[in-house]
């Protein structure tokens, strides 16, 4: 259909690509989009073998990864579900040949080379490292001007996203004591960990338990210091491992320079989010819950404030696969091509 | 059997009740322990009616809870497992008469009159605030001289257990920045909310859920502040009910007074726990998780420490129908009578 | 706007009726649809006070249920999303306004008095009972063209849609050993046990635990037999309370009349349901699963057979809140008025 | 010290070893038991590494496991919880040598050939088809007398125990009508399915599910018709991969060759099982339920019978981990030395 876009998601069995190919799927803009794997052992079989939840529907063969394939589709805007290292590797080439991306990975979303460190990437070309510089953080809420106009956009962590778009207006306006130091104690569902089975993933060792994880080595700590506005001795976050299949909810804890009424908090999270349709400001004493916003692309926020005003608990919920990656993914695809923000989300 | 032990629960039909029944009709000192209900319609039915778990055991009868049944039956030691009110109610009774007791509510925990507000008692003629002043905060590891010689033991709030423990060391070392703020955000399975069937408990709204409650305002946050020395001011403790049936992992974060190694941390919590039969410490940066302490009356305890050492996280988990409650009431129970502390608890 | 239907939900405050108000709400043919609460304590307040997953959405008021409300709103179709006393109480007085009705209880299903009995109705002035024999059971893949005509439509239970799509097809083909028995075994999620907080519903007594319930007694047992055409010794229906939230898998085991190869079950059953857009058949050896089918609305079928070709396992799973209710219901609505049966549902 | 027994346990680190672990550990009547591990990377790290559940505990280090280790240490009893290519390996050298063993494996529990080809051994030599019908299959409440004076016990599998105690003595009085078919529906947690990471034990694809798994073709099936002594056609048994940890629950139903009372089945139970410690009957209505056994060595069994007398539906619970697999393991050594069936169990 001509004015319909062509698109591909590559490593579409993945959980948040499988969710991508989901969505892209019943998005009205679309020619019908291709999906990549590189699994060679997958090529050719259907990705409704691989999640039999399409079965029954058309038939969506997965095509095998490579540089000729990609060129032969003539695509318009490539999705990247896939490990940092491959996004690194491919996504150069897709964007010299013209093609808008998204990348779900953590390639790209860092500006600060000390950040960056923690994936370990070979910057000794330089060639990576602009690239990088060139990305635009894929949230939409922060930079939908920027994203509009991106080649590449790094979609943030699901941590990430849900940690700034609670931090960010309140540290913006000066009321954080920073200094203090912030906390954010974020709780997350298995879905994140990704579908290969480890020891961590088994049923029988998430089930009935909690456990912390990356305590002050979390990968997703750069984003938010460098989205936030804040260096590293203001921030402690410490990821925890959910007994659930998906969800994240982060509860923040934060100082004030001075007492503030509720009302005060409330209202400078709602100016900062008026006109985004995918961040829902809770009226305190309410809270979010993760079941409120599970399989949405909401970010829920609310808070509380201690009696005298002066400590705030802010808690932060999302759907990790939704608005924590493909939901945000199809939000930036429809900000970038001039869309509503909720085609197809909804 | 002379020489034995002559024990009864009040409450046995709650999950804290249940599980000290069990660990009750185990222990080596004790003749057979009575079980007292105040449901009138649980009245002479066996308790392995309520709970099939027991069946196919002896029989044990709910005994209905009256003056005249407790004073019948002779008892040495009176264990409360039942709502505040009610201990309130029932205590000073059995105090009065002679009977030791121990109370796994929330009555007689608090030593200043502004952190018992919070449970609206009627103090207008001063003899339960007297009682309150007399009864041993039963935390052994902290308390096991006091409690050792105790008519009424106050056993401890199950969060309030996993934050002291983890905290009280390293404040009393002088470690710890307090002004800047502690954090405690605690995570507890389903049955520390009760038996009682409510909209909170409900299947559907806690499976695949996480949520927050009592921010700001949880009645164990007394406890803790009085334990450890702090003013309300310092410290934040927000409570998570999981998607579990059982255990709580509380995720602690603190500021210290200096840069510090990791070496110093754990020989302030190995020394003041050797010789605590309950108390786990875990090497960095190897943490507690809430399966390791499952259904044993262990607390564990780890922590890891920010690069520059002045920030730390500390992790403790218990299971909160064990060291949280029943458990430490056997403990307690042990220390009262000189007996071993892991005696009945293995 | 004109040529929009007029609809309401009676007890949008349910699981199922929750369901059903997020379907409605986004349904394309549809004005915006009113609910009613019998709760007097929800009255005027929002659906998504009640339901915050709704909130920051448009105001949805819970209005009182009165016949003088059902009256003023001048309805085209209502749905009761209540328990059956109310349903038989209330749909007799739409019925008799010209209002169509669908009622996901099992007020009117059975069409015999001796399979009523269970429900404990009055029966006496005959006026019900005459309702029940003009009701339509609302399985769209049986009875589409009656559907179509009917004033009211019986939607059909959770367990039996289940059942009787695997089974119907079997049995009308003649390939059943009826005589031998049938047996049904089947497993659901919790929300198929209504939102009322009981003890059988409580987080502790369902997590980690699987059990029977009802055996040789449960509702749906005579509208398996009405609709498959057996008598109650041919069949035995036992179900299971799954801790999961929402969900059924149902496990039919028959003999066969004759030795048959896999190829001739396929085919019989892909003959049924071609044309069919909610029925998926599997091929074997694969079976469905409850997670490929939660939150849609389609019933998966698959099947094994025993290496003689004698034995037949039958595999139905569906979403209970979906296919089971709310779904099917909207799914009758679709029929009802002639419009695609998968519209609003995708 | 003398007189207590030396035993050991190969694959300690699994999950039915790792529990076997823990009982032997607190057995009264054992030396502290040593525990092997084929894996190298194991070797000579503690226990308490591989599951902190035992920190802060003495230390148990993993011992290589070879001929000349498993020699040197002069065992009286060695446990195998390991697959069964590797206890068809070693087990004749230990047999050889004189040691006692208990095997966890399916390795020696079918008498029939026809039975064993689904493991797929090389009988070709013969001695292991001796040595497998010298073995002695280890259900104490049936074969007692046999277990005590038996070299090599063959610890019955999780499912097949479940089964065969409820099944048994009913076949055995000549009540079921075998030739109607009987329907093993059988549900059991993911530990199970054992502690190596796959997709199917990912949390992911377990939580929020069900599924069907091996119909027609589960390895316990045989143990089944050989104990109770049905033939292929007469039996159908069909697991499910429930969303918990673990427990099974198997709801049996067969057709009586004549109408009984209750009375009479549950008569035939309890005689069956006077004097079994580890077997309780549920009087009818009451059903067992997996929370009701869970972490304790009981088979639960309860019956529900259709009005007419002729259908029964049976339902036996066990703890996978402990009655299924470790827990038997040690009530079949007590069997073995002569001591209380319940020592070290409680």
């Amino acid at each position: 259909v001509p004015g319909q876009l062509k698109s591909a998601v590559v490593g579409a069995t993945g959980y948040a690509g499988f969710e991508l190919a989901r969505l892209l799927l019943r998005h009205p803009r679309l020619a019908p989009p291709l999906f990549f794997s590189r699994d060679t052992a997958e090529r050719d079989t259907d990705l409704g073998k691989v999640f039999p939840h399409l079965s029954g529907n058309a038939s969506h063969k997965l095509l095998p990864l490579s540089p000729e394939e990609l060129e032969r589709h003539q695509l318009d805007l490539l999705f990247f579900a896939t490990p940092h290292e491959l996004s690194r590797e491919w996504i150069p080439k897709a964007v010299a040949r013209g093609v808008r991306v998204v990348d779900l990975s953590g390639a790209w979303r860092l500006k600060e080379a000390a950040h960056r460190k923690i994936y370990g990437f070979d910057e000794s070309d330089g060639c990576a490292a602009k690239l990088a510089e060139a990305a635009v953080y894929g949230l939409p809420e922060l930079h939908r001007d920027r994203v509009h106009d991106a080649q590449l956009v790094a979609n943030p962590g699901c941590y990430a996203t849900s940690v700034i778009l609670a931090l960010a207006p309140l540290v913006r306006a000066g009321l954080v004591a920073s200094d203090s130091g912030i906390v954010c104690d974020c709780k997350s569902g298995v879905s994140g960990a990704g579908k290969q089975p480890t020891p961590r993933t088994h049923f029988v060792e998430v089930a009935e338990n909690l456990s912390v994880y990356s305590a002050f080595g979390h990968r997703h700590t750069g984003e938010i210091l460098e989205q936030v506005g804040l260096d590293e001795n203001q921030l402690t976050f410490t990821p925890h491992l959910l007994p659930i299949a998906r969800g994240i909810l982060s509860t923040i804890y934060l100082r004030l320079n001075k007492p503030v009424e509720p009302g005060e908090i409330e209202q400078c999270l709602r100016d900062s989010y008026s006109g985004c349709a995918w961040v829902r400001v809770f009226p305190p004493p309410q809270l979010p819950q993760i079941q409120y916003c599970a399989r949405t692309n909401f970010c829920d926020l609310g808070f509380n404030l201690s009696p005298a005003g002066t400590r705030l608990v802010l808690v932060s919920c999302l759907d990790n696969l939704m608005k924590g990656a493909a939901g945000q993914a199809v939000q930036n695809m429809n900000v970038m091509y001039g869309w509503g923000e909720q085609e197809g989300l909804n």
